[in-house]
């Protein structure tokens, strides 16, 4: 007889080197694990966006996940910065550190290899590491999918991000979304107009940033507590408040008058409006997206155009956000090129289907789809033998581990939400016959050998189909 | 004009926190980018893993990179535990570490999960970290394919996990490679039979393990300075021996005569013997298997059946390598499991498939199928709306970035292999037509802009069939 069984063991601990002593399994603040269940979604969203990035000929990259901390420094802002975690190898003599988010490291690669052919359009799927305060739904790590355009300037990459954008949501499924424009030069000269000091420039993207949370008094107190004087404040606040009612071309004349004297204003109204003009070639629906003077991105390397998606419904934040990093490469080199590009932020928008419903229904169920029963362990050859010809014909079939009477291995199936169960018993093999059983159906049938596989493909196809 | 170029442009440092300072862009030591060229046909490699991973249902799981050091320590021994990378987050008060490998991180899950359905099947394919001395073809961060079942104590799921082994590198293509197998206990009885002191056994394993290395002298040599008296050594190495040159059973036979007053040892041949006989059921051919008295794995958890997969050309260590862990779960909880999995060592496949020149001759060049090129500025929404309409079709796509003649277009289309150019100029647009050029075959034509879709797609069919 063979001991065919899932139980449990008990340990038997054979490293020797030490002594056993239970340790508490538990992760680290602000870490997870993501469990089959949630990981089977998660995998049909990546996949999705690797697909649309690849149809877009966007091409793979792969950089460390520990770089060198003075590659990281000094790109983030401060605030960012602080939430870099330090990495060391004992013994080893380099500082290091894990990566921030990839356009750092992206930026490194393009100056780093230049022989790379211009434009380098490069998607990465990879976790990040942020050592922020841990609150529902976000991580201390987490993915990014980002898609970049380097080496060139035209707005026709910017346009060609705001499409594939649009691409990745629509194939997910998304109907109800919006992506804002906005452009760092347009900020920055809105801010030169109302006579921010230049110093305090950078201080101010992270005000208005704030401007959906605490409102325009909110704002308002931030920049005066700031050291901005009353008048500058609410010049400032005047050109950035009409963005939510007026439309789209409408703001950005208006703002051109104001902003007649301020060139680098003018820089940034024209690129988002050649941006805006490519877009409904690039079949970017016109109820997609809009320009709001007051959006902001939280990165202090963005130098013109910038992106980000919002959804309605739930209130959860930007599902997306990227734009123009012009200066990044130059950090890394004396050749600089600009560069364009978003993240698809798939940790919320994994949120956001769940919460709306939004997988298709054979998505987030056990992938197996045929259970391969044992019937006793003298015929377990017999099982094993039909398990490798079904999986040779594409099926995804798994194997009971153990003879249990079939009532228990079909009740595993079921519990499991495997749809079909075979069974090779001594009268099936007398006649070369395999019974079959649809469980969602709730019928069985004796079928050839030679034809099983395809009458449970057939069976499948049919509840797919159902 | 629309300004329309792929040029370098001067940077501009927008960021204001910090003045400029040119970084010299370069890697820790040890790490790697891995750039799209060789990122396809790594891309090719995983997904194949994935896949069939998936046929033999086994589900998708991800832990974090960064565990609490606790998990980490004293599960590797000694020599690898010094390779583990250190990580804190300034302020924070963990102590964290990188993951080693998948198996630990898998235990602790377990334990930390005490519902997840048994038997559990998960694969995991991320990247691990050890700050082993570089060299060639080795990294300190590099990706692991493991796939384990947990709950199963029974010799079936080892004989899937080989079956999944030969399956893998079947599909990648591999006809030349050996699966081999031994037992940890059976190892152990040995050195009981010897004489080895219960306290030197670990260290015994790391000896042996250096036999193809170091040959039958050199292992004796450090048998006998870890302190084993000269008879002990011999008596070891006469078992490990006759490995290479016997057939399978009759090592077994010959070993169970000889360690028969050794209860572990025979344990462990029963199981190699089971392990065995299901083998040809699960499909594996006999000639791609053998037992290996003398082999041993590196890791100190390992309890029963141990497996690895060599080639022979090139020389290059173990492709993949794995066995049974009973006694992991159980240092993170009182409830324990036996488990049994592998790792599929892509990085040293992809290598060996580099060198073997195994990959299909349509993976690795560039995944563009399309060159949209623009004709001049006052067409250029024109040719947005063709790749939109040609991307919609389901081709992969990319829009040249600039008005440069129409050679220039073509000639960058050459240089990255993109094998199919459109244009859409002033005469093709009078008459609603395209004109599509097959690069390879050197043949242009004019088609309705209606059929140019259907038009490319067959020429590209016509390509990949030639």
């Amino acid at each position: 007889m063979l001991p065919l069984f899932f139980v449990c063991a008990t340990a038997v601990n054979t490293c020797g080197e030490r002594d056993m002593k239970i340790i508490k399994p538990r992760l680290p603040k602000g870490m997870r694990d993501i469990l089959p269940e949630k990981m089977i979604l998660r995998r049909h969203v990546m996949a999705t966006v690797e697909q649309v990035f690849t149809e877009f000929c966007f091409e793979p990259l792969i950089t460390p996940s520990v770089e060198l901390r003075e590659i990281l420094l000094g790109k983030y802002g401060s605030d960012a910065e602080k939430l870099i975690y330090m990495v060391e190898h004992p013994g080893g003599k380099e500082k290091l550190a894990l990566r921030y988010d990839l356009s750092v490291s992206l930026s490194r690669v393009i100056a780093q290899y230049p022989n790379l052919p211009k434009p380098f359009r490069r998607y990465q799927i990879a976790p990040v590491w942020r050592a922020e305060r841990p609150q529902k739904g976000r991580y201390r790590e987490f993915w990014q999918c980002d898609a970049d355009i380097v080496g060139c300037s035209s707005m026709l990459a910017d346009a060609e991000i705001v499409a594939l954008t649009y691409a990745v949501l629509k194939r997910l499924g998304f109907e109800q979304f919006i992506i804002v424009l906005n452009n760092r030069k347009t900020l920055t000269g809105i801010g030169q107009y109302a006579g921010v000091p230049e110093k305090q420039l950078p201080g101010l993207y992270r005000s208005i940033d704030k401007l959906e949370k605490l409102g325009v008094d909110g704002v308002r107190g931030e920049l005066r507590k700031a050291g901005l004087d009353a008048p500058t404040a609410d010049r400032l606040l005047e050109l950035l408040r009409p963005a939510a009612d007026e439309a789209g071309q409408a703001i950005l004349d208006d703002l051109r008058g104001k902003l007649a004297d301020y060139p680098l204003a003018l820089e940034g109204i024209a690129e988002l409006e050649e941006l805006v003009s490519y877009l409904p070639s690039l079949g970017v629906a016109e109820n997609f997206y809009r320009v709001d003077l007051a959006m902001v991105r939280g990165l202090s390397y963005y130098t013109g155009p910038i992106f980000e998606t919002l959804v309605e419904k739930p209130r959860i934040g930007s599902i997306t956000g990227g734009g123009r990093f012009d200066g990044l490469v130059g950090m890394f080199s004396t050749q600089s090129y600009p560069a364009t590009g978003t993240t698809i932020g798939i940790e919320r928008i994994i949120d956001v289907m769940e919460e709306l419903n939004m997988f298709p229904p054979d998505v987030g169920e056990t992938l197996s789809q045929v259970l391969v029963t044992v019937f006793g362990a003298d015929l377990l050859n017999e099982s094993l033998k039909l398990l490798t010809e079904l999986r040779g014909s594409g099926l995804y079939c798994e194997l009971y581990y153990g003879t249990a009477p079939l009532g228990t291995q079909i009740r595993y199936a079921l519990k499991k939400g495997i749809p079909l169960v075979v069974i090779v018993g001594p009268d099936e093999l007398a006649t070369a016959q395999v019974t079959a059983r649809d469980l969602r159906a709730k019928s069985q049938t004796q079928v050839a050998r030679s034809d099983v596989a395809s009458v449970l493909r057939e069976w499948l196809d049919r509840q797919s189909a159902a």
